[in-house]
């Protein structure tokens, strides 16, 4: 009834090299275990991913790990950083052509992780300027558009930014207020008019992705707006400060009261939902992996710390079983958020990747992130309250990580959507 | 000073290929997310991996799901499925040679991964036949015990077991007490004395694959004991019967009182714990994949109940935020545990799999389908008492597999161990 | 502007004996810890409270608990230990005349926790004779309908049960069919049919609290129905066996078919749910008890197992941290459940306990004995799967106790619609 | 063979007052759930407590409140606070004579926990003033030492700290290093010499509680120091700033290098840590109260928050289960806290109040109230970010209580070893 196992395997699973290959795997000498990689992802990733990951990560610790105390200090963002990323080719990395790298998702990933292990804030700079402003251009953009932005941008000297969430619509853009109606003097024009919030480096931008809806069909556009092109007044994009995270980041507000944008800067085809929600996808893929480079430099100072700390009768307090505990569960998700970005990075590239399995590792790895974090937070007593032991700062970031881009119950609800058919949004 | 990765991915990365494919990538119909197979993992086995996975799973879901209600009920394991097993080549399956099927340790994860599904107690019964008993044998055995032993084993004719856990010995399997020593009357032969408890399929194995301290060296060594070839009242195993889990596979004591093994039957290299940590290894690899087939079962169950339970207005409870929840987290977990014990069971192909990952992705699996498993229980309210849902049964069983082959909190320290360098077991 | 704490103070605040008692807190030998109270609740409870207690605990401990193991695992319920509770009082011992003890919610509440100390089944089999039955009789019956049930029933002489949940309807028992309509040929009887389940009782009881809409009305009232006043096929009560948990209660049926109820049989004035809810109301203020003492008795168990079992050098396993931390975490909520428990039952009596403080008591409580008693059971390893260690029973059922009587989800959101005055259920 | 409830209950339980309540309890309009007090704590305290709670309540919002968002952006303390707080008496406010108000313990917690509704941090000035400083001066000075210093610590005119903590001893205060030895050429004199660190208020105070080694004997002994007594040079307290929590105290360390303290000075009688201990156990019987107060205003931040907030068709996310479960939890652990607080403040005041107790305490209230203020931080999606929610002040500052007095991991060990007798820090 049943095929044996035995006689299919025998006729076509087992190559000679493979046989040869199972066969030899008791003469090896024993594994070693590396706690810097404890699933051995380093195994899957390309040769070439392998060096740009190197280079990603000797920039981020040599060059922007120094900055980021005070940065974080003073909510002052050093915006030659988006700079010295171009120079390496670190923006817009998959992008194909226009000076960009066009490497693969699992190296764009793998520099991401790169940037968060020093910063989230730092991370979503990148992100802004890769992933929603240049993404958004590559994939929706005209030709002339193109052409226009992304090199520029992906040398850094152009900044962009990304305009959706609304003070009053945060996880339902669907109901955005902004509004383009045609121009009431200058012929093909229109005039934008609304405001949006939180928007990661409006202060310093040069370009403005910006949602709004056009007044004749009442779909959501996407508008590209250059600063240097606003008369005075109708574009004002005040920094928000006093934030509780991401404070190496600059965020802000845009104002628009009539800005004036010409016909050609609308993307020509995309309407509705689907145009934002793509660029927050491949943010958001992006965030999978820097989130658990953040949580692998928690872990990472932890264990120094543990080693280094030492409390009654001179023991190391790595050596007591509630701190080894918060190092194994850290670790340990750490590992399996890694693998879970991996798969999904390969697939993106294959076509395979659906929106939801993003959902899924963005919410995962943010939660498991700040939870472990937060945990190993608790190791460094009361020594924890000083800024110098970083961590501080990665729990902070990482909660705001865990609210943006899709606040993890959404993620939670498109998940649940998915899984049943039925959605529970209202 | 840092090599730019533009020029880098232009020089090496980018072959035609997968330019070609990365460039197709938003040409592609929107991938489609499937709650069974969230991540894609589909995507990554062999089609002969495939193929073993559907024989393995119609034989389960057609054969011992219908048998598994009563027998645990009554804590009954009908031992003709491990025959029915063996017919299939599902048993030893990794082994080349002596009538195995010699199959990668993936296709092996997923026939272990079809068998939990049905129950975890089914799974055990196959673990220690497999992974404990014949892995043992294979690894360790000389060339004459694996011809006795491993053909009529792979049939499911032989039935073995493993005897390392003591009364007073379970997490310190180290301080074992039982012995060895030179039979008094017969020469060529040790005989062997001590207690052995919670062994799976003690009472109904003809085979015993016994751990105990050579006298004359103090070093622990493995015995394989007949049960044809005892003298009356030396070899007992009596069942362990109560069991508040795994009631569907058979547990008992191994008690012997001067059983004569002829020193042909000791393995002949092996000392120390290296021998018996080994195998558990390998039936902890298998323990991480089928926890999780289990969860998926839990997961599908639930969702089904979710879609036609309806309360309040006739919603179906799939509709609830809060069920929702515990879906999209189960998922997740399921979704992630896939990956892990994947990516271990490759490594362990090539000979690169170190046991403390395997100690990460036992206990991650175990903890996370048990924790979750229970959220979904609580979906079926008061009706998950009834044991017709099947969910009650598995999240017995799931805490079970939770403290058995090392309790998550032991496999927290051997990884605390591997993280830090230190030990903290005592 | 303020009024100064010292003056208030010295002027109203301390009376002569109060100073004097403060005075002397520093003289006073150090206080003792004492880990089965750790909060010193004894300190709260009157001396007849105390005395009760004291004879509940007797009882449950000499002649429940030798019972218990056998009756959970054949899922046989003894009936006379309704007869045995009632000879001790501990029947609708709230309850004021008809032969009832008339004492304080908060011994009432003590009885409850030694009762499930021993078995949460057991406990279940008593609240349902002692609330929902005896207590919905004795709040809305007539005071014939008091006077024939109640003195038979505080002697565990006649057995209740109180039928509302529907197969289609748990959550929501606003739904319920069951329908009571004139009798087509009995005068003065009405004529129920319709069926309940997961009735605790049902294939013992006497007599049957049933809820049922009265045809002429629409609205919901409550039915007292003598079992030995049906005609044969009109009322059946079958058991419903192969339960996961709360095995040592039994469980059934009730199926009615037009049976004949007279008139008079009716609760005269209350109509809706108010009537089932505040029956509901008494038995779950009693699960907030009961469930304690069921943490309580694994924590005993837990802390014995975890003192005599040795490993690792000899070191009894309560000496590891890991151990260390579920006894500490399940013994502060266990104390923190009992205060609780306690104030609401002085504001029961003083007529201020409001349904959502019960609510709020009996979810949290249940869900905070399960989380614990999970904890507490691993500390047992493989041991855990034996039945003989109590805990395995204890965590099946605590997880019965939190789906019963409100899920714990439901009275999440009967909570948050007290605290927001928005309802989310749909 | 056991007594009867009912002739016990009948014979000595039902004064007739008592029945007569009893009687009337479902006469009652039903009680009304207020989320401010879920469990009707206020029902508990008298009306001076009552009275006493309104003062400090009425101050902290209307003079603190206003000031905490600048002070804690800039890491300011304002010391008037203290000088404010001494005004209304709430400064050392159990301590009987010597100008303090001499309230009840419970009383002190109501003051610690409205002071704690505003900041965590205001609240540690006022703990190291009042239960550090000048409880320990309370219970281990000399009368000349009371009298010298109480009345004017009272009133907030002489600022008090308390120095144990040192660089390398967190967790285990024992092995301190600081000690005072014979000065050197001032008779009648010690010379202290030493580190402390993470010692609040210390740049500010004018009276420090040291706890050094008395070189003679080796043990612990209490200097206070003057520091208008000190030498130039001999007395150092930075301050430490970039803080990740309780900004809005003033923190630093104490460096003392051949301080003259007069024998006076010392504490007469304590030796060892029974004296640091004592006072931290008043201190963190503070705690218990404060973080309740903490998480009770994120309570009431997020409820309001959630019924502004409108997403999806206008509906306030009040609306959703996701959102209501995390109130109902935080509801529920706020009203669980007080009342253990409560509990342990009237056996303080009776003399009944185990050391652990307080350990219990403080730690379930620090961890409940920072488990459940992340969770509730999560209800503000995006905005969370911005300090004028104030939550996220409110999970930095109770990050820190969590690691402070005793990090939860070490009052974990502490209650072990209470429970099992054993102690596992070593």
């Amino acid at each position: 009834m049943f095929k044996s196992v035995t006689s299919r395997a025998a006729r076509q699973f087992l190559q000679p090299a493979q046989t040869a290959s199972i066969g030899r795997r008791y003469a090896h000498a024993p594994a070693v275990f590396d706690w810097k990689d404890p699933l051995g992802a380093s195994n899957l990733y390309t040769e070439e991913e392998l060096a740009i990951a190197e280079t990603a990560e000797s920039y981020c610790q040599e060059r922007m790990l120094p900055r980021v105390l005070e940065a974080y200090r003073n909510e002052e963002y050093d915006k030659k950083i988006l700079e010295e990323m171009g120079e390496l080719g670190l923006l817009g990395a998959t992008i194909q052509g226009y000076d960009c790298a066009g490497v693969s998702s699992v190296a764009s990933g793998l520099i991401t992780r790169a940037v968060e292990r020093v910063d989230s804030g730092y991370r979503s700079g990148m992100s802004v300027q890769s992933s929603l402003a240049m993404g958004g251009i590559e994939e929706f953009g005209t030709e002339e558009q193109k052409e226009k932005f992304l090199p520029g941008m992906a040398r850094g000297k152009i900044l962009g930014c990304f305009g959706l969430t609304e003070p009053n619509h945060g996880s339902d853009p669907g109901s955005l207020e902004s509004v383009a109606k045609p121009h009431p003097t200058k012929e093909g024009y229109y005039s934008l008019s609304g405001s949006k919030t939180w928007i990661t480096n409006s202060p310093i931008a040069d370009v403005f992705l910006v949602w709004a809806k056009l007044q004749e069909t009442g779909k959501i556009r996407g508008f590209l707006i250059e600063r240097s092109q606003c008369p005075p007044g109708t574009l004002e994009t005040p920094k928000l400060g006093h934030k509780n995270g991401l404070r190496a980041s600059i965020t802000g507000m845009i104002h628009m009261d009539g800005v004036p944008v010409p016909k050609a800067m609308m993307f020509p085809d995309v309407e509705g939902l689907r145009g934002p929600f793509s660029c927050l996808n491949s943010a958001r893929y992006g965030i999978a992996w820097g989130t658990i480079g953040a949580l692998e430099d928690c872990i990472a100072r932890a264990r120094t710390y543990a080693l280094e700390r030492k409390q009654f009768k001179g023991n190391p307090i790595a050596k007591y079983q509630l701190v080894q505990k918060k190092l194994s569960d850290a670790t340990t998700d750490a590992a399996y958020g890694i693998l879970a970005a991996y798969q999904v990075g390969r697939l993106k590239d294959e076509g395979k990747a659906a929106p939801e399995m993003i959902s899924m590792i963005k919410r995962q790895n943010c939660d498991r992130a700040l939870v472990n974090a937060r945990h190993l937070q608790e190791i460094f007593g009361g020594n924890a309250v000083s800024d110098e032991y970083h961590i501080g700062r990665h729990v902070a970031n990482l909660f705001v990580t865990q609210t943006y881009e899709g606040q993890s119950d959404i993620h939670a609800l498109i998940l649940g959507r998915a899984i049943t058919g039925i959605q529970a949004f209202v």
